[in-house]
């Protein structure tokens, strides 16, 4: 693996074109027929390259759409476009339906499982994070702005309690996110005035 | 490792001491050093057996560390013996700093990830979250009929706002958990009657 990744790195035009095509092939396998479909013999057949020249480069399927999904924006909790409660009622119901398919949910635990031991998967994993909170805390301020909330001191712990038990409720516990458990976690993160 | 599973259920007496002999060794280095001292090369030497009698039975130390916690009882949240608020917020505190160390974490999130492939260790992950939500059922009962909170409706939901962002901040954030978030959980969870 290391020699490969050399080899992109020096920029072997060989590596370079096979890496590139495989990920294409993922990229477009994902896209027509989602997780399942893109498996190692799938994507060799596609992308024009052996079995085992896909299993060099990723050794689990996970491992590459992850790669497939690091190139893309991150799709929830984008821009703010209405009501601060609204927005973060509606963004957490596709993050959790998102996360109820299996394959999208195997693709999150093996990078956070990844995390634990590798650099690259842990930068991936913390750049996932900032993008999260960043987004959170941009929509706070604006939404404090206009009088709907406080803004927030601490954004990466709003993502702990506002993602954490979604993630928890759908990885851990396997377990589907009722409406009524969004309701509680959105109203508990943007109080009301104290009376 | 089907085939050896396969001796142990039928009993074979050679599989079945190793089995144990591995599980004993494992035990005792966790109890004397901690996670990291679980490798297979220890684990071997202090059973007796080859390392690849280890191997067989368990690819990965974590693997091995699972089963060996599997055997024990989940150590938090065991009994409220005090107020609710200050009950959770101990053991939301323990919970937390077990979590921050590095081989507990590897274990934790390992058993996460085998799950999503693998039936055994999803019975396992069931059973460990089940713990959790009768626990916490049987003390917010407990409370309640003391008048400190309502009783709850959803066990299972709780668990997933009261520990999912611990496991969220310490997992996947590979963050503290302050003293701070832990209030906010606990205060969240446990409202005092509205005014």
């Amino acid at each position: 693996v290391s020699r490969i990744l050399a080899a992109v790195k020096l920029g072997d035009p060989r590596a370079v074109r096979s890496r590139s095509a495989i990920l294409a092939a993922a990229r477009s396998l994902l896209d027509e027929s989602g997780p399942a479909a893109v498996t190692h013999q799938r994507v060799a057949a596609r992308a024009g390259v052996g079995r085992a020249t896909v299993y060099r480069h990723w050794q689990e399927p996970e491992h590459l759409l992850q790669e497939v999904m690091a190139g893309a924006p991150f799709p929830f909790f984008a821009e703010l476009d209405g009501p601060l409660r609204t927005w973060l009622r509606r963004e957490l119901r596709g993050l959790a339906d998102e996360m109820a398919m299996p394959g999208i949910a195997r693709i999150g635990v093996t990078l956070i499982h990844q995390a634990q031991w590798d650099e690259a998967a842990r930068t991936r994993l913390d750049r996932l994070m900032k993008t999260i909170a960043d987004r959170l805390d941009t929509a706070f301020r604006a939404a404090a702005a206009r009088g709907e909330v406080e803004p927030l001191t601490e954004p990466s712990e709003i993502t702990a309690r506002l993602v954490g038990p979604v993630f928890y409720r759908t990885l851990v516990q396997g377990s589907p996110v009722s409406d009524a458990l969004l309701d509680t976690l959105v109203a508990d993160l943007t109080p009301r005035p104290s009376c």
